[in-house]
């Protein structure tokens, strides 16, 4: 499609117009490359998932008693109100601190082949236990987070339930896999898993021609799957290497974990579920505009340059993964006891 | 009654055995001086409370875009899951600044004759202006939480069935009216409410005898009313006052408002509604230990060393305030527009 010199109501129509005879079987192409959501919490690996371990691991995450501090829960930075991330360039933490990346969603995050920006830990069980131990985020340590969670009984009881077949339950592992558990259910289903699943009406005609924009100009090819991203690593500028504020040349991405040439700035492909809650944008929160975010993978990965109209379809399908949130009350949390660590808000420099 | 030279639960057997014959109506003497819980949302002044307006005070005191730096909303140090504060000596605030004074709950703080540990906001509506503006907590301004809301729409709706009277509805009067009628909602009727409504076996025989002891210690004459307290001010040590650990010597309190000298060191009597749940105690936060707080209370209140039996007695009555919390879901905020104001971490000095 060529950029033209229209207006961009007028570009809609012809758009819309041109796709409806060159795309007549866009869901069964769409099928191919993208997966509903399941309409129940999803299994993961090593880990059954049980109500009372859903229960505990929503305590956990929202609990900031976790952090050295006690200032920083999960949901401090993966914040459950406004799509599952603290839409800040990158999180502020432990003593002020900012994080090297962008804050990722906790929504379906299951739902990714490996967590993190540069797919370091394997799920989400590995992943819980980072931000507990980072320095920037919550500055604590496992046998901290442990006497934390030992010194409260209800907190002794709820691990029980959620492993009952644990002689000591209460432990760091066990943490972890609470949380993972809770985050399992964090699936939104969206108005595209609906068209997926055949409710035609379920995309509107400039959605579905966003789709169809999405998938021929290339975008699919990184962001595919059920999480329309987070399946696999590629380098960020497969073409054209964006600017350093937007791709900052300290962060080499995955080359960090794998010491390979071949990973210098590769990333994991976005997952885009919720994108439109998610700004800002890239591991280095730096682009607040959604559209200016496409326009950038356009020249970046594609060797495109979108017209304004076409970046505007491809918007409107991301806005189709906009999804319901699952209902989730505050849970109430245990209080401490005189065995309680204290919080600590000291900065420690190593 | 003498300090025993005994185990704590010869005692508690003791004292159970003198007050069952000492103290034969102690409910109608309760009733003089405190109230239940009303069982419905209650009205407070000059905002009339609606279900829009608790769905958008909701959403308002769950929003951290309402801080500079997008780091806190009102839920960071008044914390539904804990209690309703943040469990710190003093709050972390803006730029890891250390607040001046405790967090007091905000549950059932309708109740309470005026907020803050010094009385200066006459009510929620005053109160909630309050952090928002404050250096060291949200540090932001009236208009920025103004113009934050007004750029995302759905603020505007929502602002807008809150107050469908007003013709420019998104003010920071508004939000803050908004924020008084959902904290009105966060009543927390206790054990100790439904033996005031008549329920005999809702206490425990030791919550009967640590209720009297309260009473006839002379805590119920400035922890009195429904809050247990929250409805005067009084001097921090009356008697005798105690160490600047606990009452630091630059904080005094009510004087900072009144400018009387009668007011030095005066603070609102702490209510004691959830008191279980909102350690640290004291506006100084420098009291960890329940038992310990009351013990202080003792001598520096009341003249009295409190024997470790009639402390344990006086708390197992505290125990019996911890209310059931309503039911909070998490709202769903709305997300950014490219007219939002960008989060802003900076710490600008004053």
């Amino acid at each position: 499609m060529k950029k033209l010199s229209t207006t961009v109501s007028a570009l809609l129509v012809a758009t819309s117009t041109l796709a409806a005879d060159a795309v007549p079987d866009i869901r069964s192409r769409a099928l191919e490359v993208f997966k509903p959501l399941p309409s129940t919490t999803p299994a993961v690996a090593h880990n059954p998932i049980t109500p009372a371990k859903i229960a505990l691991g929503k305590a956990l995450f929202f609990d900031p008693r976790v952090s050295a501090s006690g200032v920083f829960s999960c949901n401090s930075c993966h914040n459950l109100a406004t799509g599952g991330d603290d839409n800040l360039e990158t999180s502020i933490g432990h003593g002020w601190q900012k994080g090297p990346r962008n804050a990722p969603t906790a929504l379906n995050a299951v739902f990714n082949v490996a967590q993190f920006w540069d797919g370091r830990a394997e799920d989400l069980k590995a992943q819980a236990k980072g931000p507990v131990q980072a320095g920037v985020e919550m500055a604590n340590t496992p046998e901290n987070v442990v006497a934390t969670l030992k010194s409260m009984p209800d907190y002794g009881e709820w691990f029980k339930a959620a492993f009952p077949d644990d002689a000591d339950p209460v432990t760091f592992d066990n943490f972890a896999k609470a949380i993972e558990a809770f985050e399992a259910t964090l699936i939104t289903p969206a108005p595209f898993d609906a068209w997926l699943n055949g409710d035609e009406e379920a995309l509107t005609p400039d959605e579905k021609q966003g789709l169809a924009l999405f998938m021929d100009k290339g975008c699919s090819s990184c962001h595919t799957g059920i999480n329309v991203g987070g399946q696999g690593y590629f380098p960020f500028g497969v073409v054209e290497k964006p600017g350093a504020d937007v791709l900052p040349q300290n962060d080499r991405g995955r080359f960090s974990i794998t010491n390979t040439a071949d990973d210098s700035y590769v990333f994991r492909a976005a997952p885009l579920r919720n994108v439109a809650l998610t700004a800002p944008y890239f591991h280095s929160g730096k682009v607040w505009d959604l559209k200016q975010a496409v326009a950038i993978m356009g020249t970046a990965q594609l060797g495109q340059e979108l017209s304004e109209g076409e970046v505007t379809l491809i918007v409107a399908f991301l806005d189709s993964l906009t999804g319901r949130m699952p209902e989730v009350n505050v849970p109430v949390l245990p209080p401490e006891t005189d065995a309680t660590p204290r919080p600590n808000g000291k900065i420690v420099k190593k």
